[in-house]
């Protein structure tokens, strides 16, 4: 099972940035289509008051920067270039969907999503939608958001694909600024995920179409049986089960750097064997390219291409 | 605005050694001349038992270690190859000041200043002092140290100017030993910022020249009413007020990798807008040099000299 | 005093993965040969499920995953080829010797070291056993561990030699996975340390061989007396002792990047002064290797090199 898509990872949540410009984008998109990612996915298109493109509302609602570069326009371009599909990431405030406000989320999504159709709707490469939001229980408000703005998406885009990359409320369920790697508390069972999540899909199987839980939250050792639930799950409700193979190593006090090569086969391997329909990674520039700032990743690039055979 | 300044972060507090010899020093300032740095400051001689110099006042006061190179010999050749202005920057016991016993503090380093102005005031790159305990807050004390030791350091070398570079009390204000990057308890005003720096430069402004704030503690959409402030509390006290431009990333887990260049930018504007006289930053060797061990430093370098059209 | 052996740290317990394949390790096996390297110590054969050559046992006790390659088979092909030792570490559960039973640690490594001297006993790089539970106080089910299963090793083959690298419970002694560098409560003292592991070292000496312990867990200042009486300890014993001089830096928030060299040198110089047998570092791969991931490290090795006159 082979990775085919990859998050871009702007704007940066957690890991630092590469500061790369237009040139070094253009060489890992290169890279991306010469191993066979077909798509890519902004994980979101502003987050607090920084943005991805010139954005009125941005500016206006949530008193955005302008960004020095048009990453929106320059992503597109290059997902156009090299035949990709481009996943278009909402908003993400930072702040109103997890401190009782997720209505003040919705509304500046509604107008951040009619911006950017109107803006770049029209361009090839334009194939979906990815609710930015990132959850792994029933949390209803937010719930609420991937039902109205997806459903939102999908009217004006004439259906486009909507995905979802929520998490298991796994062992490894933990804060990024925080040192532990394990939690102290008790995490989720297989069963009580899939029942929580049975709830959730009811609410928004016509909103969503593209489930894909991020892999790194549970023990390796259960995660077989996770992507296995969320593949039932999926198949319940009508959505294609992805899993979002993630390419930096939790187990380690650096958060975060490549994974082990060893690690990620293993994940791809169980969601081969759960029947999950595609593989995406967060994410290839950061963690598994030889154009990243981090070394442990062009090695991971090696031995990812050992592996399938593909030309290094 | 451009950056003119750097400090040489050595001896380094938080930030891991790049085991940099006499020949990658050459290579970093020639790359800071290029780029048209024309002052560099070294943050502090000596940190609790290392030494930036052979010192026999800190090998017996404070039984330091004989460092295999003397760095403040190298700095100053450097500086006057490439036609640069060298602070020095005084000693750091990382205890007296900060235990209770900031008159030990004072004693070690007027003995430190007089060694190292009668070992090198006579170089020509020799062109001020920078007084290396940070605070945020009227810690009376140190603020102690700033006029004594202040006033040493002029009377000693006919003048010389004088610097410090404190930090605001912000919400950013958090240690780089814990995992967390923004505080939970309440962060400064940019009034009690103000309110207390005037009483602070009160009693120092006959021993410090220039007042060099640093500008990662605050969020950035505050920044420029701080930058505007320390400013103001400068022209009124007659001081030069500069920026410490911070080159790092304050809101990674990774405590620290290169800033996003977006972030300069921004941070580099808000100075220029509140009237700031020049921008020196933390640091250009580790943050922002195409020498550096962090690869996303020479993207940073490339996107600063692509803004500022200077040669890469 | 130069460094003339080196962990190998497969399981890597909290150093991120290299992801290195074959061509990878043969280039640092040459690299390491070059500079007079003659020991490999494998700190450990497995780690919880994870498997450094394809065990049976691990397999089936541990539910060990089968690693893409067997790095026990190529870590002796390359010893055999550059002329090292190799020394072959045991298991580490990573929980029963933690949590109360270390009789089934015991147990398991039993049938490991079988297996382990059945595949590769033959090989003529195998020239000793590293125990590779670390501990720093009487932790008597780990002393245990020592007694029993050094004994095993040396009566399975012929009696090859015994290595332990315990660590000295010191005012570092702190987790990688706290942003804490320093301990805030008491640390022992040298006499208190040298009593412990007297009463340790009378239940083990017929067991162990070499004691290497490790030595970035106490301040600079207190390392020659600890090193001293580890020195005494094992002459008292019948044991060698080695200093595992370690090459990555602890006192950053980073944990863990390369050691500033001017630490390092004066580690083993207190070795040297102490009258220790022989140098071993963890880890020559990723802190000291111009290969590393972690450019600061090449920078070490040309400052290694430059001080003993070695060939870069």
């Amino acid at each position: 099972m082979k990775i085919t898509g990859t998050f871009l990872d702007e704007i940066s949540y957690d890991i630092p940035h590469q500061n790369w410009g237009r040139k070094e984008w253009e060489a890992d998109f290169q890279r991306m289509h010469s191993i066979g990612i077909d798509t890519v996915i902004l994980i979101r298109c502003g987050l607090r008051r920084w943005m991805t493109y010139p954005s009125q509302v941005l500016a206006r609602e949530c008193l955005g920067y302008l960004p020095p570069l048009d990453l929106v326009d320059l992503f597109l371009e290059l997902a156009e270039r090299y035949g990709m599909k481009f996943f278009m990431g909402t908003y993400d405030s930072g702040y109103y969907w997890k401190n009782g406000d997720p209505f003040r989320e919705q509304e500046i999504n509604r107008a951040v999503i009619n911006e950017v159709w109107e803006k770049y709707g029209h361009r090839k490469a334009f194939q979906g939608w990815y609710l930015t939001q990132e959850i792994s229980r029933k949390m209803c408000g937010t719930v609420d958001i991937y039902a109205q703005i997806g459903r939102l998406c999908k009217e004006l885009s004439g259906n486009l694909p909507v995905m979802i990359s929520p998490y298991v409320d796994g062992m490894k369920s933990i804060s990024a600024f925080n040192s532990d790697i394990i939690r102290k508390d008790r995490s989720i069972s297989v069963e009580e995920h899939a029942r929580e999540w049975n709830d959730i899909l009811s609410g928004i199987q016509d909103a969503v179409d593209i489930l894909a839980f991020q892999d790194g939250y549970c023990d390796f050792s259960e995660l077989k049986d996770f992507l296995s639930a969320n593949r039932e799950l999926a198949d319940l409700h009508g959505m294609q089960c992805w899993t979002n193979c993630e390419s930096f190593d939790r187990d380690m006090p650096i958060k975060f750097l490549p994974i082990k090569w060893e690690k990620m086969l293993l994940k791809l391997k169980a969601a081969q064997a759960a029947g999950i329909a595609k593989a995406i990674t967060f994410e290839f520039s950061h963690f598994m390219s030889p154009n990243s700032c981090y070394q442990a990743a062009r090695h991971l690039f090696n031995r990812y291409c050992e592996h399938f055979n593909l030309q290094e």
